[in-house]
């Protein structure tokens, strides 16, 4: 609908204490002691709605992280990254007290069948009146496979294989009505007219299912597909599915070299590559001043510790890092080489080659290498301006350290900068997610 | 907390067109035009809030009904029991907009794990602060097997003692955080105290999990545990694990002999009679007289119809009985002894022997078998009470014919009187279901 290319802007969530930084439920502006409360998230959306955002998203884990030292005590002290509640219902009753924004959680296609998810996100769809969306996950921990009662997850990219076939067979269902099938006519006696609705039969080799789905066809047909893909064959998937996708790259050069290759992946797919988003993660602090800026900012970061970045960075490489040393080298540490891309990032955002395993820590703890653009709106604005123009990005995700004030200080600086100079929308053009994120 | 003996009362729901009598979406006063929007079930929970009931609940089935004839075409014209979207969801925007009533739906033990059914109800308990109850379902149609990727279900009896062990490890998972283990303490640095969570670790020989649950304890541990047990093993199992049971019998002498069985089940399996209340459903239809409370029965009741009834009656028992013409004798139908109890409860119901299948389905069509108690407030009172007092139940699940005009007309009617003759209360006296329902 639009001739002049706006930007995407997407608020991370996670029904638990903190997202990338983890310490920061200490801070005292924190909302972090609210994580059981639904109001917390109530609240966000509605400032993500007020600054005209495309969407909000949970991340979800299924399992407690407690790789590091095999202790539930050390992991959950400061748990960061803890989904502990449910993101559908939440997202339910964000619906009710939004109207436009989208509404959006990962789900497990490794742990859940086609139809949950097809029936979970079409009543979604049918709550929020075209509003959801699905990030779409195959899950990395054996401790979530185990949660569920299976022994361990399929490999990598058998996940992805047993993926394409869930969506598939999500697809059947979410077609297995016509939209014009919910008759609901008294004078002619008819509620549905059945003629118009159809079995899925769908049948791989791994995933089957009948249908037709309880729930009629939503208004978006299907949620809004997200995807984080990030090794080969994750892209790949990405490629075929993927509308909106989230990514962690710590600098410019990084977001631009993985822009260019999902675009590509998105157009060997056959699809145009304007039918994906692409999304890298930021973290914005914003002053009045640059000077004011960074003391906001050394206030937020001092709650990142080596320590506790140390254990973050075990749960992500599903390595027990407690027995080493502070001190240890990185280079001597055998994180196998499955790992090797987060080491990579480390060592690209640290700016260092030959970091101890404490140093890594640290870094890693502040952001998850997620960046952190400190400054006025003014110059946030044109850091995000630049990067949306140099091929980098189709807009951000926006992952606070600090909420809910880190989304409120956005709304009210930066949005209303990319607004003026026509980077960003000023109303909802449409009433779907869709619609208003690909159009 | 009260010496007295009160009545405890349900409103019974469905996120589809109706309850019992499937014609009744063509009557002018019906919401049943509504099903998609959740505003049509919180007002109905905001109604029996207004007259202070234990709880509204979800049936589910996760399949649309296509038994009769085979057929979508002539199943889903007038499809009644067609549970269109996910409860969970409805349940958290209800929980957001009441703050006394219980919350309740079915959730099958046969097509979930226990840890998603675990996270599931610990996510509305906390929302709800404490108002989540779980109808325990074992599934019984082979079409939500295959929906769900199952061949077919396991036998009846098997599916039973699958659910023991569901329950048993959705408890681990429910008891696998202490109630103070989550500290919120900045000025200690504690998060949450590891040393008061624990693995479930449950290993049985049909189900497993790991733990433990991303969700902290909720303010009811568990769920308030509903259940609609009907077979022999049903029965045991209902008498093991649940605290509210929901049945169909269509008079007074059935209604006693089934809470007779239910309350020696309870105590069999070591429990206190009164820790599970069994509350048959009723339909009732109020009038400011008895001729006009009549002519509003006649009214609704005309939706009812011998066609539509068999089309119910094969999808309940499974069998289609499209072949046959109506005047069939039902004697001469082979429906499988499994079913004689429905032919059996028709026959009562209807005070007849020798019914064709036309008769019965007129009989099943109107309320399944579900008594329609027809009079003023005052006189349907006085039958409540009646059955109330003498070993007939606990309370009702109360499933009007007409929503939402069924549920108001007795919130107005009927409730007063009850209070005024001490048998039900007049404000909540606690704060969570399980204690509003059993103190």
């Amino acid at each position: 609908m639009n001739n002049v290319r706006e930007m995407t802007l997407f608020g991370y969530l996670m029904a638990g204490p903190t997202w990338h930084l983890y310490g920061a439920w200490r801070h005292p502006d924190s909302d972090a002691l609210d994580s059981l409360d639904p109001r917390r998230y109530e609240t966000i959306a509605q400032i993500c709605e007020a600054g005209k955002f495309d969407g909000v998203f949970f991340v979800d884990f299924v399992t407690i992280f407690d790789t590091y030292g095999g202790d539930l005590q050390t992991c959950m002290r400061e748990p960061g990254q803890m989904c502990m509640l449910e993101p559908m219902q939440l997202l339910a009753g964000m619906a009710r007290v939004t109207s436009r924004i989208g509404l959006a959680a990962s789900m497990s296609t490794s742990l859940y069948p086609p139809y949950h998810i097809a029936r979970s996100f079409a009543t979604l769809d049918h709550i929020s009146q075209g509003r959801a969306g699905w990030n779409i996950v195959t899950s990395a921990m054996q401790s979530e496979a185990q949660n569920y009662g299976f022994d361990k997850l399929l490999e990598k990219s058998q996940r992805y294989d047993h993926a394409d076939e869930v969506l598939e067979a999500c697809d059947a269902l979410w077609e297995s009505w016509d939209a014009d099938a919910l008759v609901l006519s008294r004078e002619d006696n008819v509620y549905v007219d059945g003629s118009k609705v159809r079995y899925a039969n769908y049948q791989g080799s791994r995933v089957s299912t009948r249908g037709p789905l309880t729930a009629p066809r939503s208004p978006q047909t299907r949620p809004v597909m997200m995807q984080a893909g990030s090794s080969p064959r994750g892209r790949q998937f990405a490629g075929r599915w993927a509308e909106a996708i989230f990514t962690v790259q710590s600098n410019e050069r990084d977001m631009r070299a993985y822009y260019r290759d999902i675009k590509r992946h998105v157009v060997d797919a056959g699809r145009a590559a304007t039918q994906c988003r692409v999304l890298p993660a930021i973290d914005v602090v914003i002053g009045t001043t640059q000077a004011q800026a960074e003391e906001k900012a050394a206030e937020i970061n001092r709650y990142a510790s080596p320590s506790l970045g140390v254990q973050e960075l075990s749960n992500v490489v599903g390595i027990d890092l407690a027995p080493y040393p502070l001190d240890t080298p990185i280079a001597d540490l055998d994180l196998g080489h499955i790992y090797q891309g987060i080491v990579d990032s480390i060592r690209q955002g640290s700016g260092r080659d030959n970091l101890t395993l404490g140093e890594a820590g640290e870094a890693w703890s502040r952001n998850q290498m997620c960046p952190q653009f400190v400054g006025t709106s003014e110059s946030v604005a044109n850091k995000l301006q630049h990067l949306f123009e140099n091929e980098c990005c189709d807009g951000f995700m926006l992952c606070p350290s600090l909420s809910p004030g880190g989304y409120q200080d956005f709304v009210d600086g930066v949005v209303p900068i990319l607004q003026h100079r026509k980077l960003f929308r000023t109303e909802y053009a449409a009433s779907t997610f869709r619609d208003n994120l690909l159009t």
